[in-house]
């Protein structure tokens, strides 16, 4: 929870624990909740925004950074922004949020340029580790002060281990230590530090940086570094999007797809996939996510023998067509 | 078409081509026909099926084999069979087809027996490569009679090239040739071909034997070998077949999903995947593919950072349960 003014007012909701959607559930029992704002833009934000859209209530998006999925390809972005206001969401990028006041028992979030009045206010903003407890006992933090962790999920000390969004972990492609908070590691990592202190080695290789969403129709998905990241990295990113069909052009039924693929110009090495689009994206990316951890090049999965079937893809899959155009700049 | 009496019949149509499926779609505006024999129960087969029976036609199948699905692990062939079945197909297996006959302009095949009435009869076995041309031009076949073509798809005469269907192929596991006719292969091959006639060095590395398919509401996906390929390869293969489901438990929408994995003991190299289900199989198989591709083993697969969202599958994707579980046994 930000340290801001407002922020400890009734009606004023995290989105991180159990306790917090059960106090949201509640609230919204109230009939005179008509209007939400919710503060952040992030995977859980857009999550709650479709919920609530769902259940006929006002939605009002703010975040002080100006742009919208910044991690995603612009025109990627672009697309999923036109999705979530299509469906009646107010989405206002790029306003610092400066606290939250209480007027006639209506919510006011002032912020940078903008004030929005709501019956509720729902914060999914400022995610950190939880590692109060090991920064206290000396243990070695990582990166943006998450746990330090070994590919055993041991920490700075022998006989402590770490798991979950707490800690830290390496990427696959850059090799180097990463922040990402997300369920299949933290899973993953709880079963691999259990083997590790019952005796029996388990070493992770590490992160891809995977991650899937659905907001109202439009599914989005992510694996490895984009542009941006690529070059902070020390690679020669190299990128081209690609728009494609879900399915083959006789089924009714297929929808736009974009795929964008980042290589390293130096060695045609894969680094990075994101996918957009309303039908198909969500599994598709687990074919580079594997080419990642297998340090693929692009050339090298442009031959991959992905599947074939009318009612599932065209015959060169999105995926193996942006890997084509691509090598094409390489 | 096979070399059989009454295959020559009207009435009887090959599955092959444009021209067969425009006498199809004549002959079914016939109000007459109402029984339809297919002879065969391979991707064709079974899509003609679907077809025929989504057009209210009562449909049979008939072939010479005793297995359904002979390729896929035998619990999941009862699965796709049951689910024909449950759409009112007749499935009539091991029965060798002699001949058709004609009666009172009705047809019927007749088999070891087994006689089956029809006003149409389909045939969708006994695919051979297109090879004629090349055999009595003196040129090298392989597998099946194939024609035999390097990397470059050249054939044995260094200025001949043969792309698509009638041509062999590397397989990604087994390093040895197969013959393996389906659309991407063909299409990539074609691309290739040219590219070298033009001037232009391509090299293809293979085939991963991937194939996908849909009937009625069972999707049915596949890559690599299975234990029985395997075993002929050389490998000592051992396989596991894990049920989990498509999407998060809390979605009510997921359906079962069920993934046998194939790998070796000795090296511990994933060798073979398949997957059947009636949501999400058809991309899922991809992750597979890439890791053959890739030469992965179990492990190193087992630890891929695959996506998950709960609209589109568990925090553990089936494929991870399924290399998570074959662990166990190796």
């Amino acid at each position: 929870m930000p340290d801001l003014p407002g922020f400890d007012l009734a009606g004023v909701t995290a989105v991180k624990n159990l306790q917090d959607a059960r106090r949201i559930k509640t609230q919204l029992q109230n009939p005179r909740i008509k209007n939400v704002v919710i503060i952040g833009m992030g995977y859980i934000a857009l999550e709650m925004c479709e919920a609530l859209r769902a259940l006929g209530l006002a939605v009002d998006m703010v975040k002080p950074r100006p742009v919208f999925l910044p991690w995603l390809e612009e025109a990627m972005a672009a697309k999923v922004r036109e999705e979530v206001e299509a469906n009646g969401v107010g989405v206002h990028a790029g306003h610092k949020v400066h606290r939250i006041e209480q007027h006639n028992g209506r919510l006011k979030v002032v912020c940078d340029g903008l004030s929005l009045d709501a019956d509720m206010a729902l914060v999914g903003i400022g995610v950190t580790p939880n590692s109060d407890v090991a920064e206290r006992s000396g243990l070695a933090l990582g990166v943006q002060k998450s746990i330090a962790v070994d590919r055993s999920l041991r920490t700075s000390d022998e006989n402590i281990y770490a798991a979950g969004d707490c800690a830290d972990a390496y990427h696959v492609v850059t090799g180097k230590k990463t922040w990402i908070p997300l369920a299949l590691r933290a899973n993953r990592a709880g079963w691999a530090a259990a083997d590790n202190v019952c005796g029996i080695p388990a070493q992770l290789q590490g992160v891809a940086g995977t991650s899937v969403f659905r907001v109202f129709d439009m599914q989005v998905a992510s694996t490895g570094l984009n542009e941006k990241n690529a070059a902070e990295a020390g690679f020669d990113p190299v990128s081209n999007m690609i728009k494609s069909a879900s399915r083959a052009h006789s089924y009714g039924s297929s929808q736009p797809i974009w795929v964008n693929m980042i290589a390293d110009r130096k060695t045609g090495r894969l680094l990075g996939t994101q996918i957009i689009g309303k039908d198909g994206v969500a599994h598709r990316i687990n074919a580079a996510v594997v080419a990642l951890h297998a340090g693929m090049t692009v050339e090298q999965f442009s031959q991959t023998d992905l599947g074939y079937a009318p009612p599932f893809g065209p015959t060169w899959d999105p995926c193996l067509t942006a890997a084509m155009q691509l090598l094409k700049k390489l």
